[in-house]
């Protein structure tokens, strides 16, 4: 560990410069905590914040990773709206037990996106990192910022909390349903309703994409109000079929819309000060359970209950001793 | 606040003494939290555990304060098992906004105690105590010992979760289930069946009791494994009808065989040391998390998140310096 924090510094101009095995490796600093990460994450801040960030979530077999690889085509295209060069994809999947920084060998489309050095690709278990993939996700995107990523797709492998969590965070977020009798109701109860900027109607070549698309404005009709004070964005649907390339230049363009709409109303500014402190207070929170975790184990809680078994402190004044040392 | 505090030694040695009073103002302290909760914690803790706790839990509308009312006469009785002169009953209340200290005026059956010396009555919702009623009841239950109870009913209004965990935490447990299809298996739901010593299907006179005898039986087949170690216990299943005092004795006996099992086995030693340590861990969380809260706002707290606005501070450097002060 102590060679590697040695190295930090050198890793991190050295992505800076466009190399990215560096920037693989700070990346893997971050999955794993520590103080690494508080090196790599400390650099990284004051030159982060440059980049914009979309979010890609849905229940499994939605098609998240074709439609994230298409639209990962869409961008490298000059003619599209959202022509971009420097795109990162980070894959969130806490339950992944894949020790990152390789090329996910399992997502085939994103191979073709393999040997194009404008497109960096990589993706994120929860290792250990203080406060999982909440907090390694934010410190992530601020590294590949900083390394020059001016577009950041965050795709979740599923749709569970953290993953939610951190899609919602970005500043544009696509959820992806598919037709059929209920995905929608079912987007809607996993909370995907509240966080969706960007509706994708993905496999729409297939039966029910009429049905989903009325379902899904229909849960807008009744969902539709705007926080006070905020212009109302009413979250448009595109269909796509991914794995045809089809459709993508309405993602790119909805995805535009809204980045435009947020950054003119003064949305974006706004959201980015709540997400900094509300990453703050999970910090904090973290930090505390950690050390309550901390103070629950060892020799001096073993005395200290020694003394509450012999009723000579009560837990009260046990736990202030505790914590207070 | 200040005048109170002096007063706590003075009415807890009349809460001792049998003053019902003082004690019923002791029980308000712990409601309210803070200094005065321990002061009064710290004077209860050495004198108690000399009590027993039943806790007596199941779906409102189950008939519970009937059948603690109706356990109570029981106990009053010389001839029950149970036979006893000196009963508390504690009602948890989490969503009462009542504020405590009198006799439940909405519990008609409860009155047939009210004027008995020998049973103090007395409900507990959530008031300042930190950590809420999970925290708040043990002690509470520590100043009845103090004051000379010998049994503590504790009985809760609904089954949400702290209700569970706090009758859980009780010595012997009683789940409340009626006759009807499906009763049991929402007890199960509810994760009342882990912490069942003793069933009582109540309202027994109904259709469907045997059906629900039957499928408490093959839920305690399928579910009956002993903790390692440790000799089984199979909940028994006693049939009452508490508004006609029917089967009351039925159920002092198997609560006096769930004590003389717990007691000869070793395991209610065994409890009360982790029930004990669950609280210690329990106290530490709650206080740093409640330190957290006021960490995350203030003057303090504005101008580091200014800092961070600023990116002369990283979130997690922020953290630190909040944490550490």
């Amino acid at each position: 560990m102590g060679r590697r924090q040695r190295d930090i510094p050198a890793l991190f101009d050295a992505a800076r410069s466009g190399h990215r095995a560096s920037l693989a490796k700070l990346l893997s600093a971050i999955e794993r905590g520590g103080d690494s990460a508080r090196e790599v994450g400390a650099l990284a801040f004051p030159v982060a914040g440059t980049g914009y960030t979309v979010g890609i979530t849905g229940a499994p077999g939605a098609g998240k990773s074709t439609l994230t690889s298409a639209l990962v085509a869409e961008m490298r295209s000059d003619e599209s709206v959202l022509s971009a060069s420097n795109i990162a994809v980070l894959a969130i999947d806490p339950s992944s037990p894949f020790t990152g920084g390789a090329i996910l060998g399992d997502r085939v489309r994103m191979q073709d996106h393999a040997l194009d050095e404008s497109v960096f690709i990589r993706s994120m278990a929860t290792r250990g990192h203080l406060g999982g993939l909440a907090l390694a996700a934010p410190e992530a995107v601020r590294v590949l910022e900083a390394a020059g990523r001016d577009w950041v797709l965050i795709e979740t492998v599923g749709v569970g909390q953290v993953e939610v969590e951190v899609v919602g965070a970005a500043d544009t977020t696509v959820v992806v349903v598919n037709p059929g009798w209920g995905d929608a109701v079912q987007a809607n109860k996993a909370g995907l309703m509240e966080i969706a900027d960007v509706f994708v109607i993905n496999k729409a070549d297939r039966a029910g994409t009429a049905d989903t698309h009325r379902d899904l404005e229909h849960m807008l009709d009744l969902s539709g109000h705007p926080a006070e004070g905020e212009p109302y964005w009413r979250p448009p649907i595109v269909e796509t079929v991914a794995n045809t390339n089809t459709g993508l230049e309405g993602l790119a363009e909805a995805i535009g819309a809204h980045r435009a709409h947020i950054t003119e109303s003064g949305i974006l500014a706004k959201r980015r000060d709540q997400r900094v402190d509300d990453e703050l207070r999970r910090i904090i929170v973290a930090t505390l359970e950690h050390r309550a975790g901390v103070l629950s184990e060892g020799k001096t809680f073993d005395a200290v209950r020694a003394e509450v078994a012999g009723r000579r402190l009560d837990p009260w004044q046990a736990a202030r001793q505790l914590i207070e040392g």
